[in-house]
């Protein structure tokens, strides 16, 4: 068995597109111009972020001007969350949001409470998904923002957020709706305006579109407090010389991903679905949350009995496999899996657990060696492991 | 006369270097792991990050962790400005800036005054600099920070800032000093330790490292609250999966500006006098503000009488010459000129200002060609332009 590099941590970040590179390596070197420059060279900038802000505002079926771009998924969530309520606390200081959220959503919601503002953490179900009888037992007249994440970032969980967005303008129309939607921005066909989302975040770095760039959509009418200030860039929203390259990226990206999205997720379905049938077959391996079309085409969390991940997860490494323990998304823990405490997975099996995440680049063969080389290693790492 | 392409608005954005866009296309491509990623992807993007931390922290003779990566210079002033007066509230609310700070720095203020903290703002004289007795005057027992540019983005003059950092220290241990050195890092040896700074904002597409990403230095011992929340990169000062291509471009940029600076800086400085010994021969031309080592080596600002400045900035575009009339780092007012207001520039002058920025890929041929087509297209110009 000869040593590949098969690269099954997507949810952790991508591979840019070989043309996006390109695309970067020209804006950088040719089309350089500042955006504010009066002169042909920022005027040429300026058309590269229009071009890029169509190209997006066509995946979702929103305006131009709807999407402000940020320096990342993070900054759009707190953007979203933090500046959404400091804009908006008149109405109320109440915010719902769900207890495995990604940490650009639980710390903006911690910074809202040491203002004064007051948040429920929703509970998840098995599957990690939110019950919406707790939705709207939780909506108040003083609630002002749900935040709620489209996919769940380790077990791969889709939320039932076109039902969330009914019920919450049927409960309180006033309440806003943001989605923190970087795992499923490119693995999804999501449309803003019929799911009732207000604001919706997306990163580049996990759409092949590198790093340093994310946008947030924010519905026309809908009031935010810009975080960043300066010289008034973005309308307002978000100041700082705007980031031409990896903005011009992250358009070309997107229209890239939803050019043959139909055909590209049933690919991805139908590789999610014999992994998990052959993975399924090992002793010891339990598949996490929900599989099929009610989950990410890209994620599958696995639990493997009596053995450490973070040992798993260097013994893939050695054979060239890269797949991740946590959620890499956060330093500060990364073994431990909050959402699988949440789903109320077994003790033993919590720090037992890799997740897989595939990419458009993920080839069947990948599967196939990767298979072998857990059926290769898993007797030898449980042999030696404690009990 | 042939049309050529001559950039002269460095000060506005700068053109990469081919060596940071090789790096970029390969840290998007191969590099792209995860830093916080536990296999070998991820470690070899965050060791990317750890050399280009040592390179800049070798410019500045600093250490390797008093540098934070942000995504702009307006994220380091927002987070030196707001961060730092947040964390330190404690010991007073009063700020001390100049009234000619970039947009960054002074919306950051106004951020701070709606909060409740009380800014003074030292007038400039007709060289655009403070004077030190006003700074003398402004510092009381609860003054909490101090920021000042380090070179004036429009008309290039170089504020006193190691007097200023002996002054404050000697009359308020306890005030930090924070120099917003956009236009300063990569043109011209700065040792904050030595200059007394505690913070000090950079910029990459300032510095041919291209756009999306910067650093503030934060002497270690300095409290600043993190703006942006979430998964704790950046040891919790800046939450958001790190922008590897760009943090390697700034440590790239940052190194290869550095290697020959005092040759680059004597060419420089030798190109700015040729040029302005040459534009003052002109009819109704005079140049504002410091020239010599009193001044940056790349910005030079010239009133023609007589003109409008935009009527003058297209028809040098038209000869493929790209110069700014403002600053063009706010795009609120890109026209008008703060500074030249507070030098005390004649009002009839204000709007005839060109700023002409030269970097290290000007040479004596671009400048002579400039100053041929402005001789050929002035007297035109001024026959058409309403007195």
């Amino acid at each position: 068995m000869e040593n590949r590099d098969i690269y099954l941590d997507n949810s952790a970040t991508t591979m840019a597109f070989p043309e996006v590179c390109e695309l970067v390596g020209r804006t950088m070197s040719t089309l350089y111009g500042n955006p504010s420059s009066l002169h042909s060279k920022g005027m040429a900038a300026a058309a590269e972020i229009k071009t890029a802000r169509e190209r997006i505002a066509k995946t979702l079926k929103c305006e131009e001007k709807e999407i402000v771009f940020t320096s990342c998924g993070t900054e759009a969530d707190n953007l979203a969350i933090i500046g959404g309520a400091l804009a908006n606390s008149r109405a109320g200081k109440h915010l719902i949001t769900s207890s495995i959220e990604h940490p650009a959503v639980l710390n903006s919601m911690k910074t809202l409470e040491d203002l004064g503002f007051e948040v429920t953490y929703l509970p998840v179900d098995e599957t990690a998904r939110i019950r919406l009888s707790d939705l709207e037992a939780a909506i108040r007249p003083d609630t002002i923002l749900v935040s709620l994440m489209y996919i769940n970032n380790e077990v791969g969980s889709v939320m039932p957020i076109a039902e969330a967005g009914a019920l919450i303008k049927r409960v309180n129309p006033r309440t806003l709706f943001h989605v923190d939607a970087v795992q499923a921005y490119g693995k999804r066909v999501i449309k803003p305006s019929a799911e009732k989302i207000d604001m919706l975040s997306a990163s580049g770095h996990k759409i092949h579109a590198g790093k340093g760039v994310g946008f947030l959509y924010i519905r026309t009418g809908v009031k935010v407090k810009p975080l960043m200030v300066g010289g008034g860039q973005q309308k307002g929203m978000r100041s700082g010389t705007e980031n031409v390259p990896g903005i011009a990226a992250m358009g070309l990206a997107s229209q890239m991903l939803y050019k043959n999205i139909a055909e590209d997720l049933d690919r991805l379905y139908e590789l999610k679905e014999y992994f998990i049938s052959q993975v399924s077959t090992i002793e010891g391996a339990y598949v996490n949350g929900l599989t099929g079309r009610d989950s990410a085409p890209h994620v599958i969390s696995v639990s493997f009995s009596g053995i450490k991940s973070q040992v798993f997860l260097n013994a893939l490494n050695q054979k060239g496999i890269y797949v991740s323990s946590g959620s890499a998304c956060s330093t500060n823990h990364p073994g431990i899996s909050d959402t699988l405490k949440a789903m109320g997975v077994k003790k033993e099996l919590l720090d037992s657990t890799i997740r897989f995440s595939m990419s458009v680049f993920t080839a069947k063969e990948d599967l196939d060696y990767t298979l072998e080389s857990i059926r290769e290693v898993l007797p030898m790492l449980r042999k030696f492991t404690k009990r």
